[in-house]
């Protein structure tokens, strides 16, 4: 099987929306009239961002969640994607469940894959996705960034944490414990938060999805809007209570609440005046989601500070924030 | 120095025409009224489409020509580029010859670099690039596609065929020559197409650019617009005449002519009345484009049939047709 077959037989389906489908140099596509492209690109390394033994299903589903967070997070409708994929061999069995996981959940979302490219190297896959957000007649995008939160907004977060990344450490033997099916499904197959943020976009000031940390992403935030943010440790939703209250594993959980990334839920500031409505649409999702802290006028005029305050309001001592693909 | 420095350092600059630039989830960016966007990806894998010895500077040079050789090939304007870079460590001298390379062939197209990801992993480096093409009020794009050669139609190259190939084919020791530093260029910095592109938006019936090989994109024209194709092999422009005189190395030239790829010239066809103002508009470029061949009706009512012929007009025996990446 040639690389042209491969595509030909696993990545080509019709592109009904799209002025020149794939299987061009380029596709040519539009967003439709009063709306522009949010677009985003990521890449997944073996042994990096998946584990070998990943079921190739779970992987496929993976690629498209990671990248359709990022759409949700502006609060973009998920239109199109294009894949690079990055193989060793052509293994066909294995193509074929990547290619049925990827396809569940572009369908699922109703997307078209508009093109790509298969070579040959080391495991990896990087996907490119495309969004629709609306633009107001004077051109401004109806999306959400992470520069416009402001003292006195709240910060909330959409669902539970840390559990993907204490399923990662639990398999990768770094804290002694078995992960739960519920924990690992998280890690590897999450679900990118597509309605939830749709509908925030007329209610957050700010929003990013949490790939890295809860930490390090409130710090994106704090910096790009020059505030600072307090958060509520005891108020972070979380799976993870058993190992909380646990002598041997209460640091380790606190770390991947805090600072492990994978959630892959949304993290944002709203005014206080949308709280009831934020609850509404949260439980309207069925997300567990909640309000975990506040955005805070910057100490020194300049903003990124992130503190986390325990039960008597103390900041905590964090070690590290979150995930550095090179620390 | 963490990846986020790393973005911040090399990878980012403004984005004047950007409705959200560089540095969120997303960036945020719709063609010009009336215009569509080209988008095509392309992946290079290091010791596959590029070696370890390349100089960054030309590394980050030839990432943009194999990615805008695509939108040349549609004839679109080159608009907006994203970055997806995987490196194995960060080597700071490195990344800043690569960006530096990069930026020299983004700035001589005056295209925005609007976000993108760098992670850890082997050396790979993937492309997402954004043209523009116009749309008629009925919504037809007017770029090149592959489908629409004609029997009758011309058959063009834009430039000489075969010296990138040799080049690598030297340097890899495959044959026992030495290639000329301008071979090597050849290789290691093509030049996308792109104001030719542009041009015969309104003269060819279709396009494509060669980046595996000249029989290979050949047949991807013949098939998908269901003709055969002649091609003269004689008047194919080549660099490499030499080489195909000599008794040593005929053959090995004459398969890097027809069947290696990294050429990045445009292949098109046109109807003969469009041969002069062809013929003007490649000198007018300084390009050493021909007319190679002719597109005729498919002998089977298929089609996909390439065929190259000698002096004496006879069928040449091809072994290889080009390159694929799992062979």
């Amino acid at each position: 099987m040639t690389e042209f077959e491969l595509i030909a037989k696993f990545f080509t389906r019709s592109n009904p929306t799209a002025l020149i489908g794939n299987g061009d140099d380029c596709a040519v596509i539009r967003p439709q009239p009063g709306y522009a492209f949010a677009v985003t690109t990521d890449t997944l390394v073996e042994g990096r961002h998946f584990l070998p033994t990943i079921d190739p299903h779970k992987l496929g589903r993976r690629v498209i969640a990671v990248n359709f967070s990022d759409l949700a997070a502006m609060g973009a409708q998920p239109r199109y994607a294009m894949l690079s994929l990055t193989l060793p061999r052509i293994d066909e069995p294995w193509v074929a469940r990547f290619a049925d996981g990827l396809w569940s959940a572009l369908n699922a979302h109703n997307v078209e894959l508009i093109g790509g490219n298969v070579t040959s190297g080391p495991l990896s896959i990087t996907l490119q996705a495309f969004g629709e957000v609306a633009v107001t007649s004077e051109g401004k995008a109806l999306a959400m960034e992470r520069k416009n939160a402001r003292p006195g907004d709240e910060l909330w977060v959409s669902g539970e944490l840390g559990d993907a990344g204490w399923a990662l450490h639990c398999m990768l033997g770094d804290v002694k414990s078995e992960a739960t099916a519920a924990q690992i499904a998280r890690y590897e197959c999450p679900e990118a938060r597509v309605p939830l943020g749709l509908q925030l976009v007329s209610l957050a000031s700010s929003c990013i999805d949490i790939s890295d940390g809860l930490i390090s992403e409130a710090t994106h935030i704090a910096r790009a809007s020059h505030v600072d943010i307090d958060i509520d440790f005891a108020a972070i939703p979380t799976a993870l209570g058993d190992a909380l209250a646990s002598v041997d594993h209460a640091a380790f959980a606190r770390h991947c609440l805090l600072a492990t990334g994978d959630a892959y839920e949304l993290l944002f500031s709203a005014s206080p005046e949308h709280h009831a409505r934020i609850k509404d649409l949260l439980a309207s999702l069925n997300l567990r989601g909640r309000m975990i802290g506040r955005v805070i006028a910057a100490h020194d005029g300049v903003g990124g500070k992130v503190r986390v305050l325990d039960a008597k309001l103390q900041p905590m001592k964090i070690e590290s924030s979150g995930w550095d693909h090179f620390a």
